[in-house]
């Protein structure tokens, strides 16, 4: 079993993300959830990954992290994920409580204790993942990878820049420099896995009550994403995290030096992918290229429909 | 008929951008040629555009202009072109002589002479332009296009920034910003158009002199191409801009905002273009975002064809 | 009682501030001390740390803080303080320890749950401070000062940058822009507290352990800034902060914007203070302009005077 | 006799300088006055000199210049010289006119040319300078000093820009950094030479038509400098440079590497003195670090009485 921390700020692609991690076929041991500012207030990030475990019965510990960026001033994007973050599903207020503490220790902490290494996946801004590295630089020999959703080779919150690296890129600097592998799913790929009505058609098939959940999600999202960005569905990025600790053979990856632009004005916060091998400077992440569609869809419904036994069994 | 100055840095693409401009088809008035330092220093640059005019029979007025930068040191790119930035062909010294005075004060001449409005073709960079814009601005307003190569949402010199563009950033900030319409043909569109063995076969089956030039040109721009990048054949990037002053219509635009960066790290001398609309900026430039190839190789060999009257004749 | 922490890299003049901010004379109540990477590694300024509270007696916790700054790698400035970070006296190993657990969970937890606010004051990189403010926010409203030294209308490290801010310039800048007010001893006013040989031979003639162990620290401190930068003795930087604590009077002051810069090349890590108000920006800084030389040294002997009775106490 | 050219933008400081330079008892041999946008638009500033030079009866080409900055947009000091650009003296519409072309050519013409070499004395932004440069670089053999007032180690139009380097930062980068000697006089000393009422009412003891124009000068100035910067007169910055030409050995000098800061949000345009040597550069800069007040006011006066002589020949 793969021990892993998600660190992110869910968000209608994280809570999806969470859901696949989650799931028995994924083989995943979740130390904890660890939330951070991103598309809305860490509060609500909070409440919200609360609300996910609660509606698909993941009984790990919830701990709030970075309120705020290491330098800049904060961003939030509620014109993407609602208000709450994660509008679309009508949800109560989750009984489960989060954990005392916050996010950077418990990092810091399960990294430490942990026999076997941990594997980091965040789905957010870099906040807590840097901050842990930059008060406990120790925790390095036992993490395994770092696997993010994050940056591209193109921008969706400036042309150049996309929003989880670009709201922290100062924290995505000290990941990407950190010397931890770093498995990077990017725009370049994340826009592949396009939630549209077909395949909002073939969830809304399953009949469980986490695929209820996730239709209503891609049914918000894809009404955000056509909206904004006049796409066909809503991209479900930080899925592509889980989905690739769960089967790494669907996507193709090139091993890339990514520098993290944090000087640029119109470029602040982008992720420079050397893909043509012309800045002689070492590789120092595995990025993410593309997926397998097909592949991907029907792992992605195959789990959804194990829900089905999951929630019974609950 | 459109007056034009061609300004280059010859360099395999950009003489066979001149060929295609200069033949009969194209239609187009050339004032004269342009010289710049990019691809190799200005001097070399200025030899190697007489020897394509009179190789063609091209008699027009070629000026030499900037031997350096607005602001950085130089850089030139002898790996991409060889030591005499022509390298392939082997040619004469060329008996035509370049003409006196200084690029910058040519184009602000004929600009400023010209009746019906000018056409600026850079395919180097854009020194030459943004010292023209700098000395005597009111040319604006005789400049209907500036049609040029440069740039793209990715790069080739480094990973954000393409070589002409690089070489000269604060030169392309001044002609971005400068009101006049910019049409842009970055590496998107003219690594679409990469002539390779087929295409050189093609060309080699043309019984001209022009046709047997480009053919010597094509075979050691893919050869340095596939060394350096390892793609199937040298781009002719620069053939774009003369290309679309004959047949506009094989290709497609859109219309964008593009920033140049001055500033980033890792990103000087990128085009930040906003094909997403994230910055609410205005539009200044007429983006190419691709070519029908089959019509592009198809007018470019007729081209080619029709030097053998052109040869006759002279 | 001024609740206060000492925030530093001890360093010779941090020392003599930890001597001066301890005396009975100060009135300070020292809720204790921590240590940042800076002068030398945060293991070393621990070390140092510990020593100095053993000899004259200082009964605080230790706490160790960040081994690195935030975005930036490490730099330190051995050429200055010596290979131990305070060469010059010899030390036996302290019996005293360090105290468990992070300087920024110190930081954060003392001031929670003090009663009184607390003056936090930094005489090294920024590090702790910025982590402690970035890791919980809230804390600012009971902090009622950061009296720091650093920067200045000019630099020491570079032409435009003071060591402390440069090595830290992100944390700087999160510290600055927290709205928690600022007292700045930056080089302006420290550069008037040079310790030349005639103050030395005033501390010489001081007949107590302490002020031995502070002439022994004032002559290495003056060997290396003669070495330098010419200077006629070192100045005592961080004990400015300790000083205006016991004796805010001696100094002059006035009310600026000061912002941290950290994008320049040349520049990186300035504290651009806009004494001549051509910004605009808000005030948040009380800058240190001038001090009265006579009455700090007369001051700065008194108490080491006075160390001759606490050290016969203890 | 030493060839200069005086590049300014008149200004009341650069009005006084061109009435030094332009005294018999300078010794100078004034190839012309070249004029560039600063204080105000570069066709105000061509008028200004146009007076000033009808009005001490200087027979030398007046050449219009930079309409722009390099790469930045325009911007101007009204606040600080009037509308005009001269406000205070009421004067008529000059007679004389500007001569043809324009300054950049002037000046690289009138270097080529020249048997001895020129001295450049600019006193606005480098525009124009770095112009000739760019376009013609072998003009440097041929310079043997420029003579600028610019920079300082601290600013005047931000906290750390001084007006003329702030404008056109590039420019004055290419300027610092082309290998030709600069004698920089900076805010350190220009702030020295402040014309406060006493000296105006020295000035006004004279009687001449000039030292008449020079007292009207001085009154405005005085007047804005009072209001924007509470200095107790205004500083005739500019005249430093043609004081220097006249009498070198009443300021004092360091050799010094200095930069120019492009890249800074807070910091655009500063000149980085690296007074202190810490960071190994080479020298480029003889740096102006004082004056000797009494002398340079006495020859000042002397020279304005001169003017007397002057006007009863012309």
């Amino acid at each position: 079993m793969r021990n892993v921390i998600l660190d992110c700020d869910p968000g209608h692609d994280d809570a999806i993300s969470i859901i696949i991690g989650a799931s028995k076929r994924s083989g995943l041991n979740i130390l904890g959830i660890t939330t951070v500012a991103g598309n809305v207030e860490v509060e609500k990030n909070t409440r919200n990954a609360l609300q996910v475990c609660e509606l698909i019965g993941l009984d790990v510990p919830v701990v709030e992290g970075a309120v705020r960026p290491l330098v800049r001033e904060s961003e939030i994007a509620p014109e993407i994920h609602g208000e709450t973050g994660l509008d679309g599903p009508v949800l109560e207020a989750p009984r489960k409580e989060k954990s005392s503490g916050h996010a950077v220790d418990f990092i810091i902490e399960q990294v430490k204790k942990s026999e076997g290494k941990v594997t980091l996946v965040p789905t957010g801004p870099l906040t807590n993942i840097a901050l842990a590295l930059i008060k406990e630089p120790s925790i390095k020999d036992n993490i395994d990878e770092i696997v993010l959703m994050g940056g591209g080779t193109f921008g969706n919150w400036t042309p150049a820049a996309e929003f989880n690296i670009y709201v922290d890129a100062e924290a995505a600097k000290v990941v990407y420099e950190s010397g931890v592998p770093v498995t990077m799913f990017g725009l370049d790929v994340t826009h592949q896995v396009i939630a549209d009505e077909a395949i909002i058609n073939r969830v809304a098939e399953i009949d469980n009550i986490t695929a209820g959940f996730v239709k209503e999600l891609l049914i918000f999202f894809a009404e955000t994403y056509r909206n904004h960005f006049g796409f066909s569905g809503g991209p479900i990025h930080d899925a592509c995290t889980t989905m690739y600790l769960i089967d790494p053979d669907m996507f193709n990856f090139e091993d890339v030096n990514v520098t993290i632009e944090t000087k640029g004005e119109a470029t602040y916060g982008m992720t420079v992918v050397d893909l043509l091998k012309t800045t002689g400077k070492t590789e120092n992440v595995k990025f993410a290229t593309g997926v397998d569609e097909e592949t991907f869809w029907n792992v992605f419904l195959d789990i959804l429909d194990s829900y089905g036994e999951t929630n019974a069994e609950a």
